[in-house]
C-alpha cells in the first residue's frame, strides 16, 4: 500500500514498537517511549542490552514481538539504523520514522544509500525521515517528538495541520502554539524526506477531516513539480500557508546542511507558491495569524476594509497597516452614513470610523451592523479600548448579535494587560477572530483576501 | 519661566489640584482624582457643587486653595475649560493640563480661541492639551491618565520615555508596556499640542537623567523646523524611536480630525526623520523593541550578524530576517573557525553556526565568546531551543561569563511555553536582550544599527 492512505498508519497506529527504548534519563529514547507510554499506547520496547525498559518487557528485536506492528520508531544511532529499519520492514511494520540524524544531511553517503535501498525493496513500510523528530496528533494522541513533557507544553486539538521539515523548529513552534487559542489536527517533521515528503503529507492532510488549514515550514521541496501538482490541487480544498526557510542566496546554502535539500531560488519558490494558491507568510508570528484567520472566517469578496474604533490613534495605526499590507479602505455607502448619522451624531462616520471615548456596547453593535450591511464594504476591522472609563466591557458580549448571518470577516484587535485580554477572549467566544497587533492582523487579513483571490482566478469561486 | 526647565513641574509636582474632580464613578473627574490620591500625592479637589470629593474638602474655585499650586489638572466640559484655565494661571498655577476634547480636533474656534489667548497673556503657566490624558512619571508617582487602576497595570521604572499624540492610544500602549520587562521613565500626550508641543517634550527628556531612548507616536509635528532642530540636536545624545501614524494619504486625513493637525506627507517625513537621525519603526511592537534594543546594548561598529543555534531551521528563519531587514551575515576568520573547529568538531561552523542539537551551555559560551572576539562580527544573535533533551537550561546561567568586556551587541531569541520563557528571563538577567520572534529581532538590530550609522555620519562617533 504505496498510497495516500498509507500515511494514516503514522497517527493512529494500534500497536508501536520504539526501536532504541532507553531507561537513560535525557536521552531521546528514553522520552520517546515515556511519553508514548504516557499516552495510553499499545508500545513495546526494543533493546537487546537490558530485559526491562521503564517496566515494560523488552524485546532484543522488533521480530520478537508477538504482534503485527503499525509503526516503528527507530531511535538509535546511526549505523545500527539500517539492520533495524530492515528487520522492521521484515516483520511486515506498516510505517517507519527514523528519528535518527547522520544521513545525507552530514554526506553520509553509504548508510543514505542502504536506507534507500531499504525504501526500494520494501515499498509496503512507508518510511518517514531520517533527521526529524516524527509526528504529534491531537486527537489520537501519538506523539513520538522525544521533548520531555515538563519542558514543553502540547497544542490543544483544533484544525491547524503542520508540517516541518525541520523537527526541532517545529517542536518550539508546537510549544508555543501551546500558549495560543488555536488548536492543531496532526503536526509531522520529515527531515530529509527519504520517502515520505511535504507533497505526500500535504496529500494527506488535504483529505484529512480534522484539518482544515495547512501549514508548512519549507526549506526545499524534494520534488519541485510533484509538491506543485499536489499543492494546486489540495489549495483548492484547503488553504495551504508556508513560510520559505532559505530566502535569500547566502540562507539557501545553509538549507544544504541542515536537511540535505537544496532549496531553490527565491524567485522560483515564489511563482510557484503563487500558481498553486500557496500562501506565503512573513515570519513564524504571521504563519499562524494567516492560518487562524483562514480557519476561523469567511472569505472576503474583496479587499476593502473598513475599521471601527473608539480612539482616533489607534484606528490611524491599524489603517496604515492595512493600507501597507496592500488592503484598501472601504468607503461607506451615502445609507450607511445617513443612518449612523442619527444613531451617534457625534462620531466621524468616515474611516476609520471613530465611536468617540464613550462609546459603549450598543454604538458598537449598531456600528458594526451597519459595516457588515454595506456592500461597500468587504471586511471589518473593530479596535476596542477596554480600560477607557465610560465602557462597560462586559457589555460587549452583545456584539455576538452583531455579526447576525453576515458573511464577512470581521477581526477584533486590542492589547493591553490582564483586563483587556480577559475581554478579548470573551470577545473571541463571541465569535470574532481577535490580535494583538495592528500589524499582524493586517496581514492576516492580507493572506485571507489573497487566498479568497487565488480562489477566484481558478474559478472554483466567483 | 517658559524654557524646558518649566515643564518639569508636570512631572513632579509638590502640589497638584483637580478641577472637576467628581464623586460620580466611572468620570474622568472621579479617575484622575482617585489615581493621584492613591499616589499620596498633595493634592486638592475643586468641584464648586460638592463640599467633600472623595472624603476630601473640595473647593468651589483653584483660587481658594490657600496653597501654591505646581499643578493644575482640569477636567470640566469644554466649554468651561477657559473660565477654569484663567483662574489657575490667575492664582499663579505652573503648569495645566487640560484634559477635556472639544476643541480645534473637533473644528470648535471660539473656545480654542479663547485658550489661545490666555496661554498668550500668561505666559508663565505651561499649558498641556486639550485634547489629552497628560502625563505619567513612575519614579515622581504622578499619574493624571483616567483610567482605572482595575482595568490597566502601570509600567515599572525604566529609562524609555514615551510621548504620545494620542491620549488614548498612549494610555493602551502603557498598559501593555506593563507586561513587558522593560520599564518607562516618563509618559506625556500632549493632544492639541496649543503650548507644549513634541519638540518641547523631546527637548525636556532629552535633558532627563532617568530617560535613556525617547520613544514618540507622532501624526503631525506642530512645527515641523521646531521638531526638526530640537530633534537633530536630542538624538546625537539619546536615540529617539518614532511611530509615525498617518502614513499615506488616505489615513492622513484622519489624522485631521484626530489631534487637528494635517500631518505632512510621508515623503516629507521620512526625510526629516532620516536627516534628524530618528529611527522610525513600523509598528507598535517594533517601536518598543527598537527601543529596549537601543536602551540595553552598546553601539555596533557594523551591519555584520553572526547567528549561533542548536537547531538548524531556527537559524535559518533567523538569518533570512535579518537579510531581509538590511543586515548582512557575518563571516568568521579563519582563526574563529580553526578555534571551533577544535572544540566542537560536529558543529557547522558557517553562518549560522549549527551547535547541533545536543550543545551544551559550554558550547554555548565557547561560541560566543569566539564569535565576540571575531573582528568580522558586530552583532551576535544567539538562538536557544531550551527543551531539547540534553541542553541542561539552568547551566546556561553561565553565559553571563561569555559576554565578559565584549562592547558587541548580542541578543537571544528563543519562543515557547512556560519553561523556555523561565529559561529566557535567566538570559536577559544574566544580561542579554532577549526576544521571542524572529522578525522582531531583526527590526530591533536593524534600528539599532541605523542609530550608530546615524552618529558615525553626524560625526559624534567614529
Amino acid at each position: 500500500m504505496r498510497g495516500v492512505k498509507s500515511i494514516e498508519c503514522f497517527f493512529s497506529p494500534r500497536s508501536i514498537a520504539v526501536i532504541g527504548a532507553s531507561d537513560r534519563k535525557n536521552t531521546v529514547g528514553y522520552t520517546i517511549f515515556r511519553n508514548l507510554l504516557g499516552a495510553g499506547k499499545k508500545v513495546f520496547p526494543v533493546n537487546p542490552n537490558h530485559p526491562i525498559i521503564q517496566g515494560k518487557k523488552s524485546f532484543s528485536s522488533v521480530k520478537h514481538i508477538d504482534r503485527e506492528i503499525d509503526l516503528a520508531v527507530i531511535a538509535v544511532p546511526a549505523r545500527s539504523v539500517p539492520q533495524a529499519l530492515k528487520e522492521c520492514m521484515e516483520t511486515g511494520a506498516k510505517a517507519a520514522i527514523i528519528i535518527s540524524a547522520g544521513f545525507s544531511e552530514t554526506g553520509e553517503k553509504e548508510l543514505t544509500g542502504q536506507i534507500a535501498g531499504l525504501i526500494k525493496k520494501f515499498p509496503a513500510t512507508r518510511v518517514m525521515g531520517p533527521n526529524c523528530v516524527g509526528i504529534l496528533d491531537t486527537y489520537s494522541g501519538v506523539d513520538t517528538t522525544f521533548f520531555e513533557k515538563s519542558r514543553m507544553e502540547t497544542p490543544k486539538k483544533g484544525g491547524l495541520a503542520f508540517i516541518s521539515q525541520s523537527g526541532a523548529l517545529g517542536s518550539m513552534i508546537l510549544d508555543w502554539v501551546a500558549t495560543q487559542e488555536f488548536g492543531i489536527s496532526k503536526f509531522a517533521s520529515y527531515g530529509n524526506a527519504m520517502d515520505i515528503d511535504e507533497a505526500d503529507l500535504l496529500e494527506f492532510l488535504g483529505a484529512d477531516s480534522r484539518t482544515k488549514v495547512i501549514t508548512i515550514y519549507l526549506e526545499g521541496a524534494k520534488n519541485g513539480r510533484k509538491f506543485y501538482s499536489v499543492a494546486a490541487r489540495v489549495s483548492r480544498r484547503k488553504p495551504i500557508v508556508v513560510l520559505k526557510g532559505g530566502r535569500s542566496e547566502e540562507t539557501r546554502k545553509a538549507t544544504a546542511s541542515h536537511t540535505g535539500s537544496l532549496a531553490g531560488s527565491s524567485s522560483v519558490y515564489n511563482s510557484v507558491f503563487r500558481q498553486a494558491s500557496i500562501i506565503q507568510a512573513e515570519d513564524l508570528l504571521d504563519l499562524f495569524s494567516i492560518a487562524k484567520m483562514l480557519q476561523e472566517e469567511p472569505l472576503p469578496k474583496g479587499n476593502r476594509v473598513q475599521v471601527i474604533t473608539n480612539g482616533g490613534g489607534f484606528g490611524i495605526v491599524m489603517a496604515d497597516q492595512l493600507l501597507m499590507n496592500g488592503l484598501r479602505l472601504a468607503k461607506l455607502s451615502k445609507a450607511t452614513v445617513m443612518h449612523l448619522r442619527k444613531e451617534m451624531p457625534m462620531a466621524t462616520l468616515s474611516n476609520p470610523i471613530d465611536l468617540i471615548g464613550d462609546a459603549d456596547a450598543q454604538r458598537y453593535r449598531k456600528a458594526i451592523e451597519a459595516c457588515l450591511a454595506d456592500s461597500n464594504v468587504d471586511i471589518v476591522v473593530v479596535l476596542v479600548l477596554f480600560n477607557l472609563p465610560t465602557l462597560e466591557a462586559k457589555k460587549l458580549s452583545i456584539l455576538r448579535k452583531a455579526r447576525g448571518k453576515a458573511r464577512k470577516p470581521t477581526v477584533v484587535v486590542s492589547i493591553g494587560s490582564g483586563y483587556t485580554q480577559k475581554y478579548l477572549e470573551m470577545i473571541e467566544r463571541a465569535g470574532f477572530t481577535t490580535f494583538n497587533y495592528p500589524s499582524v492582523a493586517a496581514k492576516a487579513i492580507s493572506g485571507i483576501v489573497s487566498y479568497a483571490e487565488y480562489l477566484k482566478k481558478t474559478g472554483k469561486r466567483k
